[in-house]
């Protein structure tokens, strides 16, 4: 994991500046036979795009994903599939103004002391927009997951200090998350966000909020300690996304506050358990844990929250320092998100999903016989 | 990233089991010229054993390092440097009882659905204990990244829900953190966690906790983006650590909350900045970022918390399953922290340097006139 | 190095099938800053193209690269460069009749048995057309090379058994070599091999032969050891050629029959010598070893000499094996080169071109002041 | 590949100097369960140390391997395999006279050019000692493959331009191989090349060879397009060695003279294949490619041949130059081989073991259903 590249075996390689050519990913070491539906990668494109009447931008992208090799037949090949997504709706005009001067709460004065030029119009490499190559990446590693029965589902759990209730709620209706534009699984919460947001959009600001993640059907035994455990591979994956600014993992923060005797999930015998015969049958009876225990996936539901902050580009004026080191107040105009959040719901599930995949390559070199569940019949 | 390896170019392996012959770490990559004092390394392994008086185990640890290979004349040589340490207190009797009981909240089927095969002596690799190699090998990043002026500083910030007053906060004493085995720097407060640790002691039960990190001396520039973000190699790495089940940076979780007039931290003009005369100078009014912009460090003191479940090892009984699927009551006996919070403060400071140091040598990379600051004179 | 990804810090991703949509490259840890020209690039793909008049296929490659990413006014942004060259003029139902038939001499049954499925037309990613991605990514790292004064050059010195003289032999024109289709620097045995060529053309056969690559600039000091020497790491790069069968660096295979006292090069002292002051100047009397030393480089000219077997394709009757498991007699019509050593020529350049960019990056690390040698001026 | 780091799953990081404490390896991505026999192991390491009466050196080297984590009951537990060699019979005084000197052939200078200090004792991690760890690794190595029924046998094919009889001429005794100390599976040979290196000896030269490698037992389908192919893999692991300097596999060189004719090795049906049911079996009918085609192994022995330059430490006097840049002459004293080609040959097998297990793992992730063969019954 580094640079532009993630993965160990299921690598993924990024590449694109928000208003360059285009943007996408190469995808190697997928294993051959996969079945890869064109639609339903351009479906989870089209779930990152700024939905209709929320708090989303209103610049228009189209993100028509063309698959530039790798796939044959409707299936994969085994060789690099390559994804490029042409931008066509560039404004670079619109950052003309910028060219000079350092956004506060952005990446602009970083990337230039880290290498001393950047491309300045809508931040380039560290724009959100950067996170198409991922989607498309996480659309292929889903693909090879749904093979094995792995199903992942993120929404947005907060905005704005808002707390949207959880599964366990009464009203928490996943089909509801994807028809609103704020990825709310709740109505009524979401009807009281979206009040909030036109608000702060009134008030030229913006908000954070987080995600949660649950994935369900992850076999036990996922997970490469000591470093490549798990948790700290999808903590890693998060934390590279552009404004998050935390992660946890099942009760998380409020596990350090708890006792041993609370936070240990309780093991029980289960009668049925897709794992190899040696290993007796066994579940638990909470998931405090997440679904992860000393960084191997327990066969539970994997379940995790991450914080974003508010987006950085706001019309509120702000005081800032330009090239020539002097003073600026500086009002961001162009179409901006008030709240990102919803929009980082379907990049939540594609980076869950690189790991996932990841991991479960990796796993099958574990043991001398290595293949304890197969895919789904 | 994986397996038991961490690292591009500065990449340490560590390997040993809590109850094998031996621990210990590879570190591949460190440059040529390190003066590495073998006192030092000493200490900092000195720094993660259990302290007297303190919430940690009884088990008397010698952890007394060698140096196999690497350093010639006081120098590192450029050469792979591996550190051993003996296991030479093993108590593997005291483990008997557990061979086919699984843990509650450890690591012990988990691992067994994943290889169907483990060493049930003290948990083997997924032991705390397997932290050592890590402190060796943070031993030598630290070694580096003295050598240009970054300060590495962590300490037990929160036990069992008492939050420990910060470095803004009156009272607060590094040094006082380092000589009181809770490694809490603020007198009082230590006092009073203590008597909870006693407590919670006497009740058979356990706390986790939280350590705040902060690095003084970090240059603006470091950080890979998009996947190899400073943020996301230390989310990474602090999740690779057993207990620890979430992580925030600046303002982290609360930064959700808030809105992005107050979230962006001002830039102001810097008169002296120690970067390429292209770059002006700058630095920023507040830091609510934690030192971290688009996943490149801004020049502030990078700032981030971790937070730890408790202990799962406790002597009250629990509930649990063993090899035969049968329920058992288990009540574990032996020599385990109340809190290991404290002991994972060194622990967290080696992970961090083994992050620095790794972006400390790839930065040299990202420009073509790549040294724009050279080690202290 | 593994899979379609190259390189540690200059890091090369290559995609694409002989007859889907495109082939490419991601070049990801390119520095930023360096001019990349389009012209240089698009000259580096012409030259892996068929000539006329010479050996090669006649089939017509547009081959016209396109830069996704990772350029800004004509220097690298450090960001991902993507670079993706269109298949234009795929003849698919040539390759009709080879769906169901295992060429000798080709990949076509070893795939199927990897992968269980492949792309039958043009034999896929194990077509010599794949190296049109690393060609591409050549050129950016001749570009960065370029601003170190590296200079690579490579040959055709044999086909079918006929050697081409070299460097020291009279008649030797660099210029020449560039000129003529095949690659031959040296008029009256290119005109030799010329008429040889037509004949085995004539007799349906095909011919392999030998490159030779020297690199002029390379500055002592590059090398990682112990397993990426330079010399493991062209070995490496060289044998990922689809038809490369041998390679040998200074002497060779010769080398293995002299004795210790002629093999050494004897060192001399050198008045100018472009290294840190610590070291003294030094050079050697001779270069049997090379270029290099221990798997460093030692100053002196890298020198190395790669065997290609013949084209399997050819139009002469085989013997072979059908998917039904018959045996098939086989006359392979379309376009095929009858030698692609004179294609091999750049691909040999690009190849080292990305090994020599990959350890001058790494080089920066392996000291603390780390750079001795800076851009030309 | 890099640094001291070789594999991608089956990771391997070697250290220790040929004079410092200890040397030895972690194995890092080794399956659970895998039979580890001790004196396997060590018997490795006795087969790399010099023989009585032989071409070797006469330093006596105990060379004991201690095991120090990753082992658990006579099996691998899937956790770090760490193995160490205490240097017992160090004669660093030996080397107190080539401080200041850089001797031949060797890499002392190229070394101190890269890394500006150098532990002068012995080459430091430039000995051949370093192989060591080599050897303790590939001993792990070969325990996996043998589960999967591989076989390793590589010998000294020619010493001094002596061609010693292939596996086809009569007289060829792989016994004889392992019994004699020049690794000679061919007792007329062994005599004449004795004679030669004693001649050589007393001229205070010394002489280089070949090892040749043949592997039995490789399913098809090894090796990963298209920088890992199998003769990639192989060459960079070969060429890693610190005295090769070349290598070829199946016809080599003489293929690239040959013609497309007579170079495909013509495939066969064949009645039974281990591979799965919808690929039809298959074998070749000659094997010219060495057993690769397209990268990928093809079921056939997997062949070829490594040259080695002759051992630069030579006692015949030699001009060179000295730290202070005078020319100086140089006798080299001490222990040295004159030929260290048949302690070679163990070193071939261990690298060959290393890419084949790495390869071997890497394949169960190359497909959905991936296992087409499993251990032996």
């Amino acid at each position: 994991m580094g640079g532009n590249q993630f993965g160990t075996i299921f690598r993924v390689t990024t590449f694109g500046e928000s208003h360059g050519p285009a943007l996408g990913c190469v995808v190697d070491g997928c294993p051959a036979g996969v079945p890869l539906d064109r639609e339903a990668l351009r479906g989870e494109l089209q779930r990152r795009r700024p939905g209709g009447g929320g708090p989303a931008t209103t610049r228009h992208e189209e993100d028509t994903p063309e698959i530039l090799s790798g796939v044959f037949e409707g299936k994969t090949l085994g060789s690099p599939i390559a994804i490029m997504v042409r931008n066509t709706n560039q404004h670079s005009g619109d950052y003309e103004a910028l060219r000079d001067v350092y956004r506060p709460g952005h990446a602009d004065w970083t990337w230039e002391a880290k290498y001393g030029f950047r491309d300045h119009r809508g931040g380039g490499r560290s724009s959100g927009r950067e996170t198409l190559g991922r989607v498309a990446a996480g659309a292929v590693a889903k693909a090879l997951l749904r093979e094995y029965g792995m199903r992942i589902q993120a929404w947005t759990s907060s905005v704005a200090g808002i707390a949207v209730p959880g599964p366990q709620d009464p009203g928490f209706d996943p089909a509801e998350g994807e028809q609103n534009p704020l990825r709310i699984p709740h109505r009524e919460t979401a009807a009281q966000v979206l009040r909030v947001i036109e608000q702060i959009r009134a008030e030229g600001d913006s908000a954070g909020g987080t995600v949660s993640c649950v994935v369900h059907g992850v076999p036990a035994g996922l997970g490469e300690p000591v470093f490549g455990k798990l948790d700290a591979l999808l903590a890693g994956a998060m934390l590279s996304l552009g404004a998050a600014k935390g992660i946890e993992f099942g009760e998380g923060f409020a596990a350090a506050c708890g006792r041993g005797s609370c936070q240990n999930d309780r093991p029980i015998p289960a009668a049925v358990q897709a794992l190899p015969p040696q290993v007796p049958g066994l579940r638990y009876q909470s998931n405090r844990a997440g679904g992860i225990l000393g960084g191997i996936s327990t066969g539970m539901a994997l379940e995790f929250r991450v914080a974003f902050k508010p987006v950085p580009s706001i019309s509120k004026a702000q005081q800032t320092v330009d090239r020539r080191g002097t003073v600026r107040e500086l009002s961001i105009r162009g179409r901006h998100d008030v709240c990102m959040v919803p929009r980082a719901v379907p990049v939540v599930e594609a980076m869950t999903a690189l790991v996932l995949a990841d991991l479960l390559l990796l796993h099958r070199a574990d043991r001398i016989r290595s293949e304890p569940y197969g895919p789904c019949p």
